[in-house]
């Protein structure tokens, strides 16, 4: 916004736009309003790679309509979360999607190079805990990240867990999937030294509300360097591990 | 209650005594009315070894006038729990008190032997969960148990767990204590093979929520054989462990 | 674990395996991957008799796969949780399974023969809470354990329990299911003095929260050595159960 | 209302009254401002014998303006409820008041006589409940009540409730006032055949949530004839159970 | 109970009974086990006047075996409540059944006559709160109370309310039903002198919680004199209300 | 009512109404009872210009009755809000109904003209909130105001809001619809000068609770100038607003 | 910021302002920065007619240097809430301040003239909500309108209420505050058509949880025409009231 | 962990240690027990860079004795948290302690060089957030990060923020602290395209619940790149971003 303001400023300096003009321009967002949708041109550049459809209530219309706008504004991947079944299949006949059916995503486009600074690790505590895990491994490898999948390592088997503590070490960020008592993220925060993103599941029953108790234990974990998204919230750790993971380091 | 009754029908049977008397016998209930309290004098037969004393809101003169009534009722063991420091000292200067001041228990008569069927494992996760633990282990020591204490062995740190195996593999029941986000008995369930008796404490802050988040995690923990006790009660803990730990063994 | 170890140990001392051998060793946990589960082959020898599968969310050939393996690994009894009609159908079509509707729960291979320290009481406060009573019943009775029933003895009915006093008076654990105020193992852990496991249940309405009242009655439970397990969780109790009906004497 | 409104009526139809006068008058809210309250002088007509006035948050100069207006308007009892012991000595200094300690209950005037249907029964799980049953009993004397107390009777003892089944069968409204798990009124209501009023108290820690679990195991009561007024509020139980109490035939 | 066992002890001094007899005698308890159910005989001596069935989760087929019994041992009236259309049709082929929809209310065999003290008002706040309100006025009816029906007078429309003040002022028990803002109990209880019964429904969305926004009102009702059963709980409202209305007057 | 009563207390001084007919008028309440509803015919004059019938729960039948009634007292404008687009297409049949699906309002007779002091505007964060804002925005528009539409402005993007600065500020009234987060009410707060009705949704999952922490969001706005009403409670946000922007000087 | 932003563009045109002393002018931020609080100058433009210091944590000294910027700026009146009494001391020995007790506000410079649409009417439910009552009559006073108190008005003494009818019409905006069942905006929402601004307070004990029980009522009113700010915010709801009364009308 | 236990098998295999050294050296944790804490001394290697002591509930004596076992061993800068201003003073007597008193952190040791990859920016929405914000900031400081503080820039006064965009579009890091509605951490995750660690400040009153308000709003933020810690958890924010802002590239 800075430097495009400057541009304005120097034009309406030099009189090659006009005040009112300026003004105009100043005020006309950088999306393409398509009536069910303001499809946000910008956003690749400001916030990351891949342009992300946040699927849920929205018709195959309306997915191929913002991606096709996605398209011809040089977007090179559109990753669609929250995609059922049968509307990935609607979509496919139209453009050629790739469709991940435990994660609920489709991607039309290319998926990128993976050039994040190390390697995702994706861990659950339960095989219940896979879909919301999946979420998170698709979008971060959809945005360039190398994924590493460890998956029904819950801390009541404990050996299960200590069975991978090189891939552990040596990742770069950590998403912890869990459910039920959502131990695991306090576990591996205290074995490894990376950023560990907790991502309680709405797996349980009972006195596990819907996956309050999983973000209860994760917000309250004795480990340091640990912090929460929402209850099943996979696609918001796979794009916050993307972000870390892509983080400019000066060594 | 099924014993003396047929005492007492027996007794009427052979003219011993009247309908009447029999009616006023079953009704007349087997404790002492002290004024501020139902002195319950079979419940050591009923319950356990020694008399308890719930302290909380009670004057050091109720404590003595209870005590005694106990006493002269040769009940051996008197135990007080929630008792604060300046009402210990007063009672001490009437009775001979043994007190603890982290359980905040105080003991009046003597200790029992310790007669039970193994040893109980009290574990805490921090340092701050001790006086918790301590309730429940001193609790337990006065009921006839043997008890080993592992505090500050938090999942946060696993190798101070792991480096107590031994003692972990061998209790015959386990107090496992923890507040934050209450993961210490999932692990602890996770590598023992005996009861685990899981205690919250309101230790934390935020989203602790007083000790609710460490609850809902023993709650649902993904170990089998844990069960919970309410928030704080290390009491109720060595209560049940003893109970557990007395069991009646046939091999 | 601590046993395994100094095998491996003393094979590397005497030659007969190498460094890199040893780590490999320690590392290989003790479970087999078949894709959609890791089957832990161990778990019958560290933590119980029969080898279980917690139900929800599998196919039957999941199961089938599973139990496939389990069996080929010598494990005698196998107990699926949470098992639909239809999946127990499927089932039964490929291995002999007994299936126990009320419970839920579906057997594999032959009942253990009952070599606890005594008789497990199962109560329940009305007839909603028969499912969860009988899901802790065969569970214990999958592990070895006699079980005696005693259902719809709320505590609105108080002459109903009473006249069961003896077999409340003789058991060894007592399992307490109740939904709505959730009185019941209040009632019983006055009267017994053996380990009272509580089971609150999701029947009720409104208020009852599901199951919230009944869970929170029973963690406040004015009687000791009553513990509470996960709302409707009526396997973790009998599993529980188990683990106190069979104690040893460990001095 | 409907009487008044009607004699004005009669007086404007006669001439007696102006047409603005009786607007006047309809408008004219029976009560006395003094400033810091309204003082309603027409309630002890609607609503029963003594006037009450909740005590917490006045000073005692302002206790004792209102009783002022209200002994000036010939009402015989006055009941000052969460009335501090400090307050209540500064007032017996300007009026002669009861004061009943536990209650914290202060009564001007004199107690009305005992013409109430029958006994109110006034019954607590355990000692800690007492002061909020004493609001209860004294508020029921107060309104012209017999009481019966039972105090000390939880259902962890249920043999002490049953030594007073006569009282229990006898009375003719009960209020069971009960803290922590709240299992007192189902009990009660299972035995006895009259209107229960329970009162949940803040008696209790951790998961018992200031009266919650209390509170909702009374609204979730499976005996029927039980309704549930709120936390502490033994005021309410005492003067709903005198209304019942005082209930005359319609026909 | 009382009476019952002075006979039986009589009985055992005259020897027209032996110990083991009375014993058995008095254990045996007064209901008939019919497998699902344990049908009680003597609730309606120790209860009320009709005996109640709670339908929820029942099938025709036991609702029919549960009456059978009941008629059989000569119970006049049986309510069913919670009963489904469809399942009150099967009922009906079987036995004399008569069906209140709105109600989810059947009975089977003949209503009493209405032999209360005075007459019980039924109030809602809106139209949607009708089928609680009619849970309770048909159990009243049914348990032998005449009642009136003053629905959709809810405090956002005072002027209904008052248009009907001589009912309200004549009622001897009030049962106020509302969903919301649950108001009704209170500004009925500020014009009434009479008990109310305060009944949340779980009407309304979002902040209402399924009625807990209700049922908090009516617990903190500023106005004396109101107690509030559970959400939708309209047969419990009922049958409390019959209670009071049919307590022995001495007047 | 006020003047109402003027006037009847004048004819009874007149002679002109007798005493007992004065009382029956007062207590008649100005609405028609046509059975399943009470037809509320002076809250048109009382409370605004269309009449609105809470079309949850309601037939057809009974929409097109209370209509009728409605119709039939001259009330031009009929609003039916949370009405099924079947129920819609029945009443279409006997009615001449304008049909707002995304709203689900029905419109009966027609729309009045646009009489309010200013605009309102009406923004949403997401796309999935604008159901409710439509129901705000037609609900607004068939009480007499012109109003802006504003979607898809959420926070997150700042841009699209600061896009429509001039919009935002020459509003006199601003309702603001949000899920998830609800921060949009204080975002705009912070940058108008007029009044903002904040509207929690229930779009969201896991901790957004069905709306609740958007509500609360609302509630603790650090921008002064909002209030909130329930979740998803379109309708009444729009009602509000118009009472707003039709208010008059009272000078 | 429109405006301004125009004056700037013509300024860099014409060349009065160059292109980096015109961002350097943008970013300027309209406030002062004093250390511990940015004050922020243009508000008193951008939203009402007085500055508000929201009290609360800051030191006598730090209110002093916060007025002393905005009196130096030419605002008139500042207003400062939750201000303590000895605080207000201080400050009044170096600026005159009017400290108003009950309303826990301070003003700093001279009142402004009322110069609202109408008359704002402040009712409470009791005497205990007064103070936040009178935190929204002074907030009101302070930003120039008419403000009309009602206390003690509660819906369970609707005659009251009644008899004030006429200030209830004739007022422009009605705050309603309460406590406990919150149900005065519900009854004054219904008769009045203005609106109405609900306040909920923390009055209360047990299930009123600190206000919640009120807030509810109040978002769940079935009254149209409500909406609600914070628990015991007075300020809130003065200031929004203040808005509402300010409108610019046309008529 | 995998390196050390190589070694020691090496060291077996050799000879130069004995199996039975082996398994004891594998035990050994490595901490040191000074009684009251467990020290770990590997931690500073297999967490970060500073010693942190968590200083709730410890004693002077405990923190200088902690502190005394880390020097030793090495650790160069010890970080002790929620330090009393008094036992801040305690210590300086004995040790060299650069307190924080907003902070309150005391440090031990000298303050590391800045060595992470850019700048962490902290932002606060108002000024009460500061002192969990400073928490955060010291802590990252003396993690050996670059710290930018941008206070009191909530979203009710967005020009504040807009006015630092270059700061936010700069950061390695942003932890946004907020109480109240939370807002803050969603506006700056929708102009930022860095990871934003978002801290809940119990900040506020009535409905914020003691930073509940808050905490959901984090977790449902439309901005994605967020991620939340405990409420008033700035430590645990601090070290965090630190962790973020020191990683490696490990390709």
């Amino acid at each position: 916004m800075g430097c495009d303001m400057r541009d304005v400023l120097n034009m309406v300096k030099s009189g090659e736009m006009s005040v009112d003009d300026a003004l105009r321009h100043m005020k006309k967002a950088p999306f393409e309003d398509i009536g069910y949708a303001k499809v946000d041109l910008h956003r690749g550049l400001r916030q990351g790679t891949a342009e992300i459809i946040y699927g849920a209530g929205k018709t195959p219309e309306q997915f191929i309509g913002i991606a096709d706008v996605m398209l011809k504004n040089e977007q090179k991947t559109v990753l669609i979360t929250r995609l059922a079944n049968d509307a990935a299949a609607e979509i496919s006949e139209k453009l050629e999607l790739s469709y991940f059916e435990q994660a609920k995503i489709g991607i039309i486009g290319q998926m990128p190079e993976k050039d994040g600074n190390g390697r995702i690790l994706v861990a659950t505590g339960g095989t219940s805990d896979i879909p919301v895990a999946e979420e998170a491994a698709v979008t971060a490898e959809a945005l360039g990240n190398e994924v590493f999948r460890l998956y029904d390592a819950g801390v009541a088997g404990l050996h299960r867990l200590l069975a991978h503590m090189d891939e552990i070490m040596s990742a770069s960020v950590i998403i912890a999937v869990a459910g039920m008592e959502g131990a695991l993220p306090s576990v591996i925060g205290g074995i490894s030294d990376c950023p560990v993103i907790a991502v309680p599941t709405s797996v349980g029953y009972g006195a596990s509300f819907g996956g309050v108790s999983a973000l209860l234990s994760m917000l309250n974990s004795c480990a340091a360097g640990v912090a929460a998204v929402n209850i099943d919230n996979g696609f918001g750790a796979g794009f916050l591990a993307s972000r870390i993971n892509h983080m400019e380091v000066k060594r």
